[in-house]
């Protein structure tokens, strides 16, 4: 494509609105939507044209990135009666970067060829960071020569950018690095309340044990903030619960049985049920085994 | 101490004897005994003297360290009829580097104390690697100063060595080790499976989710050799069960509920049970996913 035809952009939250910007300063330009249009104004002060819905979107653009909340607002985005899908063109390419269900993406995918157009689903790990810094990871699925063509595009969002396989290998991937983190997590946590419950002194805990074949992103990045009792997010419990839910409902359909990830995800249920619990940051499932953090550690 | 003084060197299995190389190349005469002679003979050899029994070790050394298998070999080295303690002089100085009970590490400090002389506890990680090139991490309980008259030898071990608090505290601190560990290890193995059961390219996986939040030492060690099909040990699950039990224990004992841990404590019993299993490395856990490791992924 040329850098004449705007690209559509919708989904304007904290990661699209980092994403959408980098289109922009890539000499783009930009339709946007958002179901909130106040998170737009930053984006429409700098040149962004703002669309009255996803069909607007459609309507105005030949290829189209997404990025919503959960895997019910990509459904309408995509296939509701306003949607891209009943206003695609032929040739149209639609790029989703929820994370969301390999299913849903398999059924986008479809629907979208049915009327000539391509639908990949890219989704996207290293949060809000990755998205300001354009450093995110992007996992691909769907129709290769599509990604080749939006490949330029993507490089303004992201550095490790890879093609993972056919349609829903984007979530698919996207699904093993949350089952990854889910086990890395509750390790990390359950360490620190054993370490706490021990006595342990948690700073030198960590100096021993943070370099070695237990060193993880996890364990550098959230252990600190819990020492720090700093349970904001970073990200979201009640996302993260909606990604473990996605992982469980595909490996269940695949007869894959993941006793690691259940327990993780129960776990995380039972702090998503406590008042505040899905809004605090993925590292609050700590506060599950240690129900005083504000005390100091024994010595 | 000075360099003339035999250091005393019990437990010469893989970590052992090539710690004990340390101590010999550090210009220490060194008094070794195992339970296999044979494999005392490559540091006889070296120049090394044989002990026929720990009390014979604690007869001829001020200074005496310890490797040995499981808690009930530290009890026996120890605690048993012809062990350190009961042949202990006052003065004498015991350190402990087998991955044991933190119960038994105090109940081993106070009988030493009561004949005068002070035991150590100070498990390693790292393994025979680290054993080798000598940059173990030891985390270490007990007296401080007994501690720092003992560094200068621990600093021919290991790189990363700190006094974690009381008589227990090592042991403590290897147990979070191992409980960080086995979360993040059933996160690896569950979401390799799911990689697999969804038909993805496992390499191309690994490059997207490598790098970011999911990364860690066992992904980036563990994850190929699962790729590879080399299950060996690493690390034997026997002994990793082992280590389980023992932070499964002390947690109990602390009115600590680790539901993680439980779970993938259950998973290598499992895994332990079928012929063969509990010889293989840790990240073995990943044939109770698959039950075809053996056939290339599916594109």
């Amino acid at each position: 494509m040329t850098e004449t035809e705007p690209v559509g952009f919708i989904g304007l939250g904290i990661m699209g609105r980092s994403m959408a910007l980098h289109l922009l300063e890539g000499g783009h330009s930009l339709v946007v939507y958002n179901r909130t249009r106040q998170k737009a104004l930053p984006l429409l002060d700098r040149g962004a044209t703002w669309a009255s819905s996803p069909a607007d979107v459609a309507a105005r653009c030949a290829v189209v990135f997404t990025i919503v909340g959960f895997p019910h607002d990509v459904e309408e985005v995509y296939l509701g009666p306003n949607g891209l899908i009943s206003n695609a063109r032929s040739g149209m390419l639609f790029v989703d970067m929820t994370t969301s269900s390999p299913a849903l993406a398999v059924r986008i995918a479809e629907a979208a060829a049915v009327r000539g157009a391509v639908s990949l689903d890219a989704p996207v790990s290293g949060g809000d960071k990755g998205a300001r810094e354009g450093t995110l990871s992007i996992m691909v699925g769907g129709d290769p020569t599509a990604f080749n063509r939006v490949l330029p595009l993507m490089r303004l969002m992201g550095k490790n950018i890879v093609h993972q396989g056919p349609a829903g290998s984007g979530q698919s991937c996207k699904l093993c690095n949350q089952i990854v983190i889910a086990g890395t997590m509750i390790g990390v946590c359950e360490a620190l309340a054993f370490a706490r419950r021990s006595g342990l002194n948690l700073d030198r805990m960590l100096q021993s044990i943070g370099s070695g074949a237990a060193a993880s992103w996890t364990l550098q990045n959230l252990a600190p903030r819990i020492l720090a009792q700093n349970f904001g997010p970073g990200f979201y419990v009640k996302h993260f619960i909606k990604d473990l839910r996605l992982a469980m409902e595909w490996a269940k359909q695949k007869g894959l049985d993941l006793p690691g990830l259940r327990t993780v995800l129960a776990r995380y249920e039972a702090l998503a049920s406590r008042p505040g619990g899905e809004n605090l940051g993925t590292h609050g499932l700590y506060l599950l085994y240690d129900s005083s953090p504000f005390l100091p550690p024994s010595h």
